[in-house]
Parts: structure tokens; sequence; C-alpha cells
């Protein structure tokens, strides 16, 4: 029994679709960050960094979103969450979601948890005012160099479509349109019909 | 041929190591920050992002640290960059690896390259304020919960070892001692010892 520990809407939104992806039996469980839950003792034994995911495995406790995709991918793997075959696919789909998880999503981040990276208000206020450009630039990037179509990596779904599909969902409190990004959109669009991604967001509260 | 585009003493440096650690032939080139090249249009006809690393392979080209490293060690399974046989191992080492590139590194960065998250002088002072608290707080966490030794991973020597290595050189610019992580400490000066680790650094004109 796998156990997914999530904050409704964060970035564990992808390890959750992608478990939800896989057919496994899974336990998702709500760790509740305003009431302070990811500092608590007890969480913190789940997770020393007091962040989701956490994804609990029959192995161990898995944490970092790219790595939990990857584990799901080489677990599951008529899942097909990642070209297992093609060292050249699979780089080129690390990559992708490498600069996820370093650059969109730390952009974002500056709108949402600035005191990470400052601790005076007005430098937290200074870093919100240069999220909707960045998120925009971002996407521009993804849009134009990276989805290919009409899943990420092409013809076939894999482990980069629920993260990218994450990413874009914040768009809108960041200030950024996704209109301006047709295939993003449309990815978007096309990822709300998948049962995975439904089940997912109905167990986190989502209306997505 | 491979070829890794780098900037002396950045992230590059973990790609540039795990190159020379599989005895390809490659070629360095350096991107020269300075003259801001990383935004020529040949360099962004390289890598779109602006940024270092990019792995010039037979397939095409490469980016992010972490989606190098592995296919590195995917494409030279003889070097032992990681543990291909057991997916839980290299699901470790991957989340490793993406704590260092979302979190470790984006806190180094808010001394450096603050223009990223803000555009007044004084939100990127202010940021500059938190960068050696930060740098400390993750290298305990390194220390105390990550780092096995006498390697990374525990026995064996594996990609995770470059790039820890190339954020602890940076802990001393950033503030921090890093004789107050004893493991970390070893751990560096292990490295250094490494041929490969002399390669590049030489190759870099870097006096580690």
């Amino acid at each position: 029994m796998y156990k997914i520990f999530y904050s409704p809407g964060a970035c564990s939104l992808a390890s959750h679709i992608a478990l939800a992806e896989t057919g496994a039996a899974y336990e998702a469980v709500r760790v509740n960050f305003a009431a302070g839950e990811q500092r608590s003792p007890q969480y913190l034994s789940v997770n020393p960094k007091g962040r989701v995911p956490a994804l609990v495995t029959p192995k161990g406790i898995l944490t970092e979103t790219p790595a939990i995709l990857v584990y799901l991918a080489q677990t599951f793997p008529a899942a097909k969450l990642a070209n297992l075959d093609d060292r050249w696919a699979f780089a080129q789909a690390q990559s992708f979601n490498s600069y996820l998880c370093s650059t969109v999503h730390v952009h974002h981040a500056h709108r949402t948890r600035g005191t990470r990276w400052a601790d005076d208000e007005a430098s937290i206020e200074g870093m919100k005012k240069k999220v909707a450009q960045n998120m925009s630039d971002a996407f521009l990037l993804i849009e134009r160099e990276m989805l290919k179509g009409p899943w990420v990596t092409g013809a076939d779904y894999s482990m980069c479509d629920p993260y990218l599909f994450t990413l874009s969902s914040w768009l809108e409190s960041d200030g950024v349109d996704i209109a301006t990004f047709p295939k993003v959109s449309e990815h978007y669009k096309r990822m709300l019909q998948r049962p995975a991604t439904q089940k997912a967001a109905k167990e986190q509260g989502l209306s997505l």
C-alpha cells in the first residue's frame, strides 16, 4: 500500500496523479499547511525537509517530485509513464521535469513562499512583483521549445504531463492567462479529461 | 565527441567532472557570463534557457544537471555513476540531486542572481541577507540526513558526488564555513583527490 502526502493543489498533485495513473492501491494523506503540520515532529519524521510530496513505498519514503515520478514509472512499467528503453528520450523527459522543479516552481514560489528567501516585508513584496513575468517567460519557453504536443514528449502520455499540468494550474493565481499559450492550454484541458486527474483532484478536494 | 558548455565554478562543474569520470573524449567550452555570452544568439541556439550546463551528445543537446548526470551514468555504465539495477537506490540518488537543484542551488543563487526574482535593488539586497542561513540549514540537513559517507550514497562513488562537491565549493563565498559540517568537509577533500575532479578544475582554470 502506497501513501502520498500532499497539500491541496501543491506540486504534490503531480505525484498524486501519476500514482493514480499506475492503478496501485494508495492512500492520500493531507498535510495541513495552514495549521503548520508540515513542521510538526510527526511530519518531519516522514520528510525532514517539511515539504510535500512524500511517497511512502514498500521500500521506504521517497521525496522530491522528479524522483517520485521516475520511481513510479520504473515500478509500474505497464502505466508507461516514461520511455525506459530509450535513454535519450528518458533524458529529455528528465530535463523537462528538472526545469519545472528548479526554475518554474521556484518562480511561482516567490509569490507564495517569499519568506524562504528574505525576512523583510519589502523584499518579500519586491519578489511578488516579478512572479507573473517570470512565469510568463517560462511558459513561453515551454510553449515554443518543450511541449511537443499533444503530450509533453509527443504522442504518448508520460510522467511529464501531470507535472506540467500541476504548474499550469498555478498560472491564474500568478496573474498569467493560460490562454496566452495555446498548446499549454490545450494540454491542460486534455489532462482534465483523464480519470486519474479527476480522481486525484477529487481526493484533494480541488475544483480544477 | 561530447562537448560540455560551462561557466567556471558554476553548477556545470558537476556535469564536467562526471564527464571526465566516464573517460569519454570531450571538449570543454567556456561560456563567458561576464561578457553576457549566455544571452548571445549563438549560445541561445545551444540552450534557449541561456544557462549552463549544456551537454552536446551524439544524439543532440541535453540541459539540466540531474538529467545530464543520469544520461552519463546510463551511457557509460562502466563508470558506475549510478546504481542502475536497483530502482530504489536510483530513486534515492535522484531525490538527492533533485534537492540540490531545486533547493540548495536556488538558495545560493539568491546571492549572485537576485535579479532573476526582483528588479529593485532593496529586494535584491534583502535576499542576499538570508543566503548564509539558508545554505547553512540545507547543509546541516545534508550532513545529518543525506550524506551516508564516505560518498553520498554510501560505499561507492556516484553521480551525486560531483554535484554535492560543486555546491560545497560555493559555501565559503556564501559566508558559510564548511568545517561546520565534518562529513561534508571530508567529502570535499576526498573529491579533490580524484583525477577527474582535478582534470575538470584545471580545464575550467579553477584553484579549488
